[in-house]
């Protein structure tokens, strides 16, 4: 197999030496060049990169085709231009930075297509979350009744994760809305949870935990229950490499890590 | 040891008959009288009791001390009659049936003192749910933040259950009233569920799903939970048999199986 | 949509009878025929049939293409011959009985193709054990760190469970055998349970459990759990209906619920 | 009330520096000496430590009655002589350190009761764990059916854990040994894993996991769980608030945290 060449947009931050880490250890890939406006040129050892990695402070001074495959693991106010920047001189982006409109993505995936360029946006690389919510999305096709329970650490300032929605939204697509219980009464205000589309959401938060996500299915006589605990965000970068073996073969810029699957 | 003789009133019932089961399977315990206004008097076999049962249809034709104990699974409109009548005639008491009020307890509470006669009254004799109450309060004490789910099939008509709320309860003598997140924004409405002195409560309502209860509790670093199934009404019968088994040594008439544990 | 027509062999027995009810509760199916050996043939409505409904005593008086569909709840004795009658006159079979041998299983798929007929024969038609185990399979591409506990009533005589093993075989079809934790040493003998491929699996028996799994995984700083819960036989019908939903559409006979979801 | 002083040995290690946290953060403690043979005397801002702090590299340098309490986190070679030296010097105790022989554990509680000092030695200050197995052990009256199931991540040498195996011996002592399935059958060895008096252990070890229990118990139609999570050793300090509020009550050298709840 050749060797894929690599360039990590953020590389200074923690997600991006997260990601240089993996790839050092992938066998396959390498990196080449790493991207940072505030990053210091002259001691990639510092940040674990190898001597011969070209670091660039500045987006224009990147060479057209710096490597097959541009990383970022940026801030919202910069991925826009990176991905644009990425398109436009060769490289297929696999983006784990937030903060793209749906604006902005359609414009990168038109890009994309006009380029020729595969790549993929993911806005949690999670693949225990990425599972659950394409495990959850198929079995509520057979198991309309269902809840989500997510649990979160309690200084997390907004109910219910985002995770806890899309997954809602997702298993939405498969099933009619109604109501397991329409004529149930509350003795305790608000016990039933939040409702979307009758599928009731509860958000627990307590100190010590991280961050937990539980779907849960009821069917007559038996139970199907999907969870995923996220104890690290270093287990973003299970997601990323398998977004780094699929990328050379996508022939589109893919929103979502489970569409790759 | 001394047998002890036993009269179950409600015999024929479906608890009733559960506890007959449990009673001939006791080596100490041995059933001499049953009580039950519609019952055949003449055909013990048929309710799984032996030929020399003395089967009652008429409370006043028991007579005195005609047991050691008197096992109550009526219904609501005759328990306060059955277990005044109990007390009056030298039997202690282990009632099953629900709808005592305050008042009622109360009286016949008095009324044992004055017979000197213990005995206990168990609204849920499911060891599983008492037991989880009872270490949930203890907990309470060293994990002040905590939330309940309670999850049932979908066809019960009230939310929370009423094990979840007493949990609650139990659990709210041992913390100070807060709030674990007090400066949260719900994003949907509802998803952090009912509040009784901060402790949220979840309730899930899904078919297949039976009787069951979760406490999560949440510390720096470390996370305690309890959790309870109920599968069965048969379940009650474990609790029957702690109650027997120390229903002997009550100076008092209880009430609720895990203050006697 | 045309009404699909519907035989029940076995339709007497308990599973029988739950799919008795199962196909009267669905608009577009009909029953018209049932066969059973011992099977009272004049009197449907103790059996909860429509009175037109013809009951058979014997496989040879049913005439051909009797039903578009062909249920079978029978007894592994009787399987292998009521199913190659059912392909050799025009009926679809949906095949519950166990109790097939691999060389019957091919002989009937080659029969089906010869006779162009689809079906579907699931040793297990609960939709929340198929689903655990599909689930389980594809995770394992991305988790190859897997263990599997399953739990059963304490009276269940074999361990582990057939559906346990079968999901470690399905996973060890997506990854490579290795062991999770190589150097460990058990400080108590066999703590660390069964070993199918370096996937462990761990039995539970319990009283008042009934049936069911769990599949493990972990990776770098999370964790995927998979859970199961059987209450009741009653839960098979759910992948009966899904079955007999897709049969029409069926090109060949095919083995495993799973593969037709 | 009176403020406590305290003196923290091993204050500059990880465990060390986590006691100073805490104590500095509770009203009605106050650090007033620490302890280290190699920590810089000279520097106690650098340990987060008040500037009137006396820091000891010497044992022998300690005065008399330095403090109240002597809380230790230091190493198993020096934990004996350190109890040993506060006992002598008016100074109650409060170990996490292990590594105490029995025959240690013996003598020291001998040298509190003459002079007349309590404190107390907790190999596992993780109150939920702690909770878990005062909880487990009283369960197992009720629930003479249990099994323990721990769960760690994959590196960890040796199975079962030390929490798991003391589980099971504190329910030992509440039940008669016996094996809730005696007669079955393993079709693939080991599944049933560890046994400890009937009580079966089964040690799952998983990358991403970090250190759970779960204690299962059946009973006739319903089950209790109790599991414990330790995300952190942060948490242990939970447990050492628990003992310093507790160590001015207590008459002797007490073994177990769960001894003084």
């Amino acid at each position: 197999m050749l060797m894929t060449s690599v360039l990590i947009a953020g590389f200074a931050g923690a997600m991006g030496q997260k990601a240089v880490d993996l790839v050092n250890g992938m066998a396959d890939f390498q990196i080449v060049a790493a991207f940072s406006p505030q990053a210091d040129r002259n001691d990639p050892e510092r940040y674990n990169l190898n001597d011969d990695v070209q670091i660039f402070n500045d987006l224009a001074a990147i060479p057209d085709q710096a490597a097959d495959v541009w990383i970022d693991f940026t801030v919202p106010s910069a991925v826009y231009e990176n991905v644009k920047f990425a398109l436009n001189h060769g490289m297929r982006p696999v983006v784990g930075t937030t903060g793209l409109t749906d604006e902005q993505e359609a414009e990168l995936k038109a890009l994309a297509k006009a380029n020729h360029l595969g790549g993929l946006i993911a806005p949690n690389f999670g693949m225990s979350a990425v599972l659950l919510m394409k495990f959850a999305q198929e079995a509520a096709k057979y198991f309309p009744d269902v809840e989500v329970i997510e649990m979160h650490h309690a200084d997390k300032k907004d109910a219910p994760s985002g995770t806890a929605l899309s997954t809602a939204k997702m298993m939405a697509q498969n099933r009619q809305p109604h109501e397991s219980n329409p004529d149930e009464v509350e003795t305790l205000a608000n016990v039933r949870g939040g409702d979307y589309q009758g599928i009731r959401i509860h958000s627990v938060r307590l100190p010590g935990y991280i961050a937990h996500e539980q779907v849960l299915f009821g069917g007559t006589g038996e139970a199907l229950t999907i969870r995923q605990d996220s104890f690290d965000r270093g287990s973003f970068m299970s997601g990323v490499k398998v977004a780094l073996e699929k990328v050379a073969s996508l022939n589109e810029l893919v929103v979502g890590l489970e569409n790759i699957l």
